[in-house]
């Protein structure tokens, strides 16, 4: 009975899903083997024909996934019951070059990296769209005034664009980073001297990474994980970024504030039992993945310490969590691009949000227009007792401030109201909405 | 294609790995509806023969758990599409009141707590296991000499036996934490009111947890997480008790230290490549396992501030968590009971070890023979000196203490060879071991 | 120059700060040392004139904590430096019998262990608080109608008095927890075998226990963690516990929601610049220290694998995470306390917000009635296409139910708004409330 | 009562500390508002006297800490304390321009990245001593035989300059990820806007980012926090090679395989109690931070998600863990840096325990030159059972293949000897080495 697919489905999409799936790791491995091959034949440390057999063989179609899984236990690697498996596809003479001079190390981890940049190469697409889609946002919506809500209370006015600026911004950075993650080939041998090939066989290094299209390490890695826990990092990173605009998608949503909402239609983010629910579910999905991906990247980040030249239980501790924060940060990136690609956007209900306080949030711009009069200090004690009055008595701040005759000496009605105004008070939000654009713009021009 | 078999099978038995199944999870859903069914049938708010047709439907066999799981996206749980399923299994008349009054978390969040119950039934086998092998070997060893090690260096002397006892000790104390943790029902609807089976209705809780044999809260705890993070922390706890005795076995079992043997034959912890390994696989897999465990205590305690009445990314994010902190618990203790079920123990290695080097672990006792008659701190500076010389000559304490006239003026060398017996230095270590047992044997006994 | 201050002071109240103070485990670690002299005096292990010249001496007052701090870097433990300037403080022939057969763990062990009880000892009167005015708000509010909101959205109505009862229920729970874990004495020397003092002597554990009220355990647990990483978990479960009912007051109190406000007032909450701010500080506090716990707490459940008799580096790293998790427990728990003490709770307000959606989030209780007539089928489509239109037009869900036939002609406008009121739609809220109560005070009565 | 002191000193040296104390982070600050001032100056914002008296009060001497902390309790910052107590150090006139157009968030996370650049300022020398020790160890021992330890149980032979030489690229690439993290200032006011300044008014953040050399960001980043996790999970990359370094020292200076040894003398690695004593206290300390930086880096990626523009709890729990990864990364380094400068290393006991097995590790060695003449398959089983019998015999290798017909018919005993030599079975270990000190020795020139 297979394991995982009942919840997997609802987190990541099948394109995903399947480039991290069991046969998807074996093949990895099977590619591993048949590119070592390859690689010695090229380097002449194995007959090409030996090298041609195994090729054919790696093809992970008929092999028994459980059962090589089940046999793994009393080794604690599914490579062994893999070998075995191969070598009876290939004749003797053959069987006796699979997997030459290489630990079954050498071909997890090389297939790790393998299904990394696998499992990469389908989470671009999927950050490519949530960039799109928040570049497309900012610039759109450069100038849709709202409220920009700090400690969850209303601070100033702010554009719906700088806010879709600052997620793009953070989707970037992150993905920099997972960009400058190393990528490479394992290949040490038994105890990293690669002892069984002979001297001078570190040029096969070099052969299988070509092959493989991964990175050439200087040295083998077998203890040095600090490839493994960046790539988790990294990935951590990717999903923080999304786990962020998830969560400002979600405040935004509330039924209150209800100044965006996600697509829905065709069944989605309904309720089981209320017919009124239209759920941010993209928004949650990506939350709910991003934490897992967290935990996922803590057990990686743990499993650095690795003992002497094989690890005993952190480095098997790594094949699932990698799995898992690769899986699931292509989960979060499908569910932000499909929560902001079909976004609703809301800005007459932003408008009225902003306005909701009375032009209590235009405090600070009011302040500002006072003090030239009256030296800021002064101006700060009369608004924040004008707030106070506000507040308390649920009026407008404006009503309050013309009512004041220490602030309706210095200001008109007409100061008064262009202090009031929201649309007024945006300083940079353009020019950094621009500034986030072109860094944006300059990353995808490489 | 099916997912996770490939690396659970190496870490996990058949027995665990079946009761934490996509199958198992979709039965345990199942059995909640039945249970909800034919409780609400006892408290007469839905017709009894109802309640039967519905139980009769549920039964895990036909349903289609990688459909449930992706039409599960959109909504952003397996539930909807499992009642669509489910309701198309019973007349028209009946499907109405399938899931009558409960909300997809009341079915999710019952679910995982059956699925709790279930697999820890598997795993007490295991943990009896474990901490009768440990009390055996205490039992046993309880004169078997070897040297403690603190900061991995030789400190004095102990028995195999009090570190048996040491072993079981935290068995018995994280297992009594496991037993101790609440698993209830969920019932509340869609708000935690119960408000469309109407005032009164509450009774259907406790009569649905004696159906079910789990705990009846005292309300809904739909974003009240502490029995679930309690859950995660408490596997956390044993897989911890369970990894430490794999680390010690680990260590023993070094090729230079060799006190203890993992269980080999029949290809258990041999190496792809290396002819003479036998490795400590039982202990490695242990150890990977409950670093994984930890990470995903990590991802269930972050859970625990879950939003007003439903959380949005949090709930969600515990159901994986909670599979892998059982299922690998379940695998941890496999692996430990495996370990020292057969376990190799070498008092005569243990004696080598002892005195090899030349009685330097018995300074302490040599300066508290010395210190009667000299005072401690005048003995403990020459015995400081006497080691320091045994060290660096690299001869032995006796030698050097011998040599020593400041010290053989005090003590003859019958009186310093008593000195350094390990065998007379073992102070309460057997009342110890004693106390471990008793504790042990005690809790059985309930 | 001081460090810690700066921040720990936002975090936590001084009551709880000098608890943890490196004053406070100084002295902790001599009333460890006072009282294993008395033990051993009673146990007639050493004299008793020594016990109390030695207990004389223990008084953190004199000793230079940043110079034991910087000498404990060449030995890994703070002890060695304390004794050192312990003994100088006694006489020569006592001098010898401070830290009798003692081994540096043990005192940091008892030593940890008693500022843990002193510590929650601080915290418990804040956790009184907190659940007090729990049960206050629950008991107070028990009929104060409110949307509840379910993935962010309104889903049905519910009572502000059934949500602080999910609070305190969570509060009480969490306590227990933390009640259970058992804090012990350490005594066990060099190798845990008490070989120093010679066969007999481990009643000195039990003694040594009484005098310092805290447990005995059954055997030295140096290297068996499980009190400690519970210790840690359970912090976490009660710190998780208060982020809850923060997280829940941040929500409610957003500018749109408004429907509680913590107390404000002498510049609590206020900002540097914005002059109408009312943060609700202590919520952002309390969130803010439990996810600091919950990184402790990660740490100590990863110390749990230590090594043989003695662990090099996880035992160690165990000490600062310690003191964190009690530390910001207890500036989670007051920050707490604070914002419920004083909380303004908004009832016209929630009433208002809950009819926001013109009687959407009642719709099904509208399926419910309906369905009395028309099968719950048949009644679930009209009521959910009533709410898709009234969503569309922006009218309210009984405008539209009203002009829908199919609905009208079963339902008569009494009846529509009987199904419509959110105060008949309550459920079990009140038996929920009082189960709650009920069993918080059963706890308060043990 | 100052905290923090007895534990830190410990783990963390004085150059360390210092920089990142209270007394450091209020510096920074000052420094950050003094720059701001400076910045607006040169942007005209502001009169040069006001930023010229602004730069003058911002000396951290005079300003007491515990009561800033202490006050910043009612507003969750401690900034506005730190404003008052700034802004009555300058004439009234200029106050008016202290913070100008800056939020507190502005200030403490400037901040932060200073006190973040001044710390690893620190920690680079530290790490240059790590890195050259090892390269040191790489090229002295490129010759220097041990066994290789896979599992915890000998390998194949390798070099202990081959093990330096992957600690150093391990420290070369953790190095490159902290060096790549972007430190850059924050300034976008209230809001994110820089509203109270007015339009164009960005250019002072790049003023800004000049006068404290640091990065300028394209756009505020107020709750977009890759860097901060970035930095976090790069110090945890960092401190997780170092922890490599330790964990394999501490394996090696186990009393059976005593390899190498910390320095000691001077009170190094001491015992409270036994005078025999010589822990490894550098890797000990080493283990014990990386595990906290750890610790620390999990909170910083779980405060990612921050919420809209200024989040409410993840933000305020970044402090202290950045400053604890920062602090004790510094501790970890140094402490390694300690260990391996004054490294024993023992090539004679290195060999005594690579021929301890009687040859067993050379088993594959074996089965390569048998292979030649009988087929590997055929050769593999011969020496599968020749180590068998040597294992249950308690004899060498050696005696079993000259004793096997099978093997003495194919193999002569001087072939034998030349198979069992591990000199000669080496394969790329010089290679390896030559490419790892080549790649630090590049980096270096950069």
């Amino acid at each position: 009975m297979p394991s995982g697919e009942l919840f997997t489905g609802i987190f990541v999409p099948e394109q995903v899903r399947e480039a991290t799936s069991d046969r998807a790791w074996l093949q990895a491995m099977l590619d591993t083997e048949a590119a070592l091959a390859a690689a010695e034949a090229d380097a002449g440390v194995i007959p090409a024909e030996a090298a041609a057999a195994i090729g054919t063989a790696c093809d992970a179609g008929g092999f028994d996934v459980e059962a090589i899984g089940r046999e793994g236990r009393s080794v604690g690697v599914p490579v062994i019951a893999l070998l075995r498996a191969l070598r009876e596809r290939v004749d003797d003479e053959v069987a006796g070059f699979v997997h030459y001079g290489a630990t079954s190390q050498d071909v997890m981890d090389t297939a790790a990296m393998l299904v990394a940049r696998r499992v990469i190469e389908r989470i671009e697409p999927e950050l490519d769209g949530v960039a799109g889609a928040c570049a497309g946002l900012a610039e759109q919506h450069r100038g849709t005034l709202m409220a920009a809500r700090t400690l969850m209370q209303h601070g100033l006015p702010t554009t719906f664009g700088l806010k879709a600026a600052g997620w793009l911004d953070s989707i970037v950075a992150a993905r920099e980073r997972l960009d400058s993650v190393s990528l490479a080939v394992q290949f040490g041998g038994a105890s990293g001297t690669l002892a069984s090939l002979g001297e001078g066989s570190e040029q096969v290094v070099g052969l299988l990474a070509k092959r493989l299209d991964l990175d050439e390490p200087a040295i083998p890695w077998h203890t040095s994980r600090v490839r493994v826990a960046d790539l988790g990092a990294s990935l951590a990173l990717v999903a923080g970024a999304l786990e962020k605009i998830g969560l400002d998608v979600l405040l935004l949503s509330q039924t209150e504030i209800a100044e965006v909402a996600e697509p829905s239609g065709g069944g989605r983010g309904v309720s089981s039992t209320l017919p009124h629910k239209r759920n941010a579910i993209g928004s949650v999905l990506a939350i709910a993945c991003a934490r897992r991906v967290r935990g996922a990247a803590g057990v990686l980040l743990a499993a650095m310490p690795q003992e002497l030249e094989r690890a005993a239980g952190a480095w098997q501790s790594e094949w699932e969590p990698l799995r898992e924060s690769l899986t699931l940060t292509g989960g979060a990136a499908a569910a932000v691009r499909e929560a902001l690609e079909g976004l609703e956007v809301r800005p007459e209900r932003m408008r009225e949000n902003l306005h909701a306080t009375g032009g209590l949030l235009m405090a600070e711009s009011v302040v500002g227009a006072l003090g030239e009069r009256l030296g800021r200090r002064r101006a700060r004690d009369l608004v924040d007792a004008a707030c106070e009055r506000a507040l308390d008595r649920g009026t407008s701040l404006r009503e309050q401030l013309i009512g004041d005759g220490a602030v309706s000496d210095e200001l008109s009605e007409e100061e008064i109201d262009r202090a009031l105004d929201p649309g007024s008070y945006l300083g940079s939000a353009e020019a950094f909405i621009d500034r986030a654009l072109s860094r944006y713009r300059g990353d995808r021009g490489r």
